[in-house]
């Protein structure tokens, strides 16, 4: 069994984002090349609200539920029942699949909340976790605070956008070789893909037969591009398993981050266990910024349209900027990530992100937080001020340039 | 080791304060006696926000945050780097020892996130922790949680005012007996008791002596009432171990519960792990709430001792009442809970406070909640109306009559 040293060591956030300015160690400083690139700075380390502000009425809805003091205040360790009743419905209607509002959902901080309290329900010393590569990178972190152990399956994304998803070959070894759980995103973090509907069906049956509990986090599902294939929520499969959550929040397509809300809804034994962890690591998502939710699903007309259509031009930008100048990028189905391919460099890529801060006023996460082997990849948020992001790609591709072999 | 089944069976929430609605097993109906007694519901199971709202301003400085955007949405882990020199500096005052904003503080979603990271960077199978009976619910569980074992110490409070606080001599029997680990809350909940200062010195030496780690939740610690014995705070004290939290936050005295906030603070190693854990928990303590962190410890002239003194006059008349009833009641040196001891009873502590609720329209924690033997004790979080209060009391006490042998 690992000792907390060496949990917390494999623990790192040196290089999560926003956590840069505890980097204390430099190197490589005598390989800087050349001049720094003027321009806006640009964090696309993570989504800007101020370019795409919170949901309308976010902020009303809040002040409404401070208003109502205790009530709001306090509720169950779930979450407001009034909220979880409305939520459900149009979850139940989102996914294709109903949602049992008192037992079926549970109301976390955030969606990192809710992937922490379902891997903390599932997962103990030995559980074997199915984790896809490149993938969110909380994923294989909080299996290994769990004390389980990371199954590593490839990701098709990119050229084969038939099979787009986990690799069923490699997710079937995995499951034959003992997996109790997988936990996968679709839109998937890093890079957009969505998991196609056929291979949604597998992994439904896979899942099924080999009786694995499933953990999807479709926090991006709501921010879905026009002219791609449309999405599939595993959950509503005929042949879905019989442990199975589903998560999202507010924080992305509505910018709503700053309230930390999210949630987890599916097998009522496991949102159960989820409660009582919740009950441990911090009772309950604060209650005053539960009321937000109200606003959830419950958009303006057109406003989800409009962001979707905002973020779409930002996309299509983007990806004709770094592949005209050779950076591979594959096109994001959904969700605002996008995941460039940098060219072979003299410096390392911890170097090339740092120098890329310091000389380029951008921030990008390295590709290594979501796949090992993605030593020359970067991982961009753009949900961005559509100019200022356009022209701090431009400063990504000189300096991959600059750096180049 | 400990299954998953086995865990959360363990972390049972059913009698946690406000989740008595997901109770469903029903048994005693034929031992009700009795007709209902009338009055204003009184839920003593945690503070009412209504009766003691949040501090002024909490609500403007909320809004503030929320103005300022992308800054105050996404802060460090750890929160927000100018909200953590200013309430390091207050903490500093405040416990007689500075506080290190950068390396030795983190702002965590309410004190109860605070203990769950604290034990989570501390505590893993093998553990052996000493958990105070009474205290807290929470911490039982959370070693429980984290694979750790419970090595019980009883406190001191009641009739020996001198030794106030953890039993030193079962104390250091635990420490001898290889614990690496003290949590412990003072005040004390349930029993508002205040450990002694010569108490605190001895545990500072013991812990030294013994390389302990000490977890010391403080919640409670800015509602210092009247004529009581000035509080102290073990980190301060000069022999004070080498690895010690220390948790505060404004949920209680301040009534901001419904934000979530809480602070722990201490040795930077162990900071740095729960800010590692915390990444993988909620990220963050909600961005938008944390400024609410600006109006603490800078509360207008007055509105402490205000509050206090309410509290106090409210603590006062509780205990003539229970104490007067013949339902012994030990004096809380400071926070707003109360631990009256019941007569012998024909039912069941549970049915008893089920009882309650439905015939008298109280709320109230069941004393086996905080130390197993304590089956004839109840805890009341007296943050409530006054008036409602010592009406519910004398409901309590009739209800005490009622059902006593």
């Amino acid at each position: 069994m690992k000792s907390l040293d060496q949990i917390f060591r494999e623990l790192g956030t040196d290089n999560a984002p926003g956590q840069e300015v505890r980097q204390s160690v430099q190197h490589g400083e005598d390989q800087k090349k050349g001049a720094t690139l003027a321009g806006v700075p640009v964090d696309f380390s993570h989504g800007d609200v101020d370019a795409h502000p919170p949901t309308p009425s976010a902020l009303q809805a809040w002040n409404q539920g401070f208003e109502r003091g205790a009530a709001q205040a306090y509720t169950e360790y779930r979450g407001l029942d009034t909220l979880r009743q409305r939520v459900s419905q149009d979850l139940g209607t989102f996914t294709g699949a109903p949602v049992d509002y008192n037992s079926e959902l549970i109301i976390t901080p955030g969606t990192q909340g809710a992937l922490f309290l379902a891997l903390g329900a599932i997962v103990t010393h030995g559980t074997k976790v199915a984790v896809i590569e490149p993938d969110y990178f909380a994923n294989r972190k909080l299996v290994t605070f769990f004390g389980g152990t990371v199954m590593h399956v490839p990701l098709n994304y990119g050229d084969d956008e038939v099979n787009r998803g986990p690799d069923l070959g490699a997710l079937e070894k995995a499951f034959r070789d003992g997996a109790g759980v997988l936990i996968f995103s679709t839109p998937n973090n890093p890079t957009g893909t969505v998991t196609a509907a056929h291979v949604i069906a597998q992994i439904a049956t896979l899942a099924q037969t080999y009786d694995v509990t499933v953990v999807v986090d479709q926090l991006y599902s709501r921010m879905q591009y026009a002219g791609e294939d449309s999405y599939t929520h595993l959950r509503a499969d005929q042949n879905a398993p019989k442990n199975i959550i589903t998560i999202l929040g507010p924080s992305k397509t509505e910018s709503l981050s700053g309230f930390r809300l999210g949630v987890a809804f599916g097998t009522a034994a496991l949102v159960d266990r989820m409660e009582k962890l919740q009950a441990l690591v911090s009772l309950r998502a604060a209650g005053y910024n539960q009321a937000a939710l109200e606003t959830w699903f419950r958009e303006p007309e057109g406003w989800l349209q409009d962001r979707v259509a905002a973020h779409q031009a930002i996309r299509d930008d983007l990806l004709s900027i770094f592949n005209g100048a050779g950076l591979r990028t594959a096109r994001p189905n959904a969700g605002s990530y996008l995941y460039p391919r940098l060219p072979d460099l003299t410096i390392s890529l911890t170097d090339f992100v740092r120098f890329l801060r310091e000389q380029a006023a951008v921030i990008v996460t390295p590709g290594t937080e979501f796949a090992r082997q993605d030593t020359n990849r970067i991982r961009l948020n753009f949900s961005q001020d559509h100019q200022a992001s356009i022209a701090a790609a431009t400063r990504i591709i000189d300096l991959a340039k600059r750096y180049a072999k």
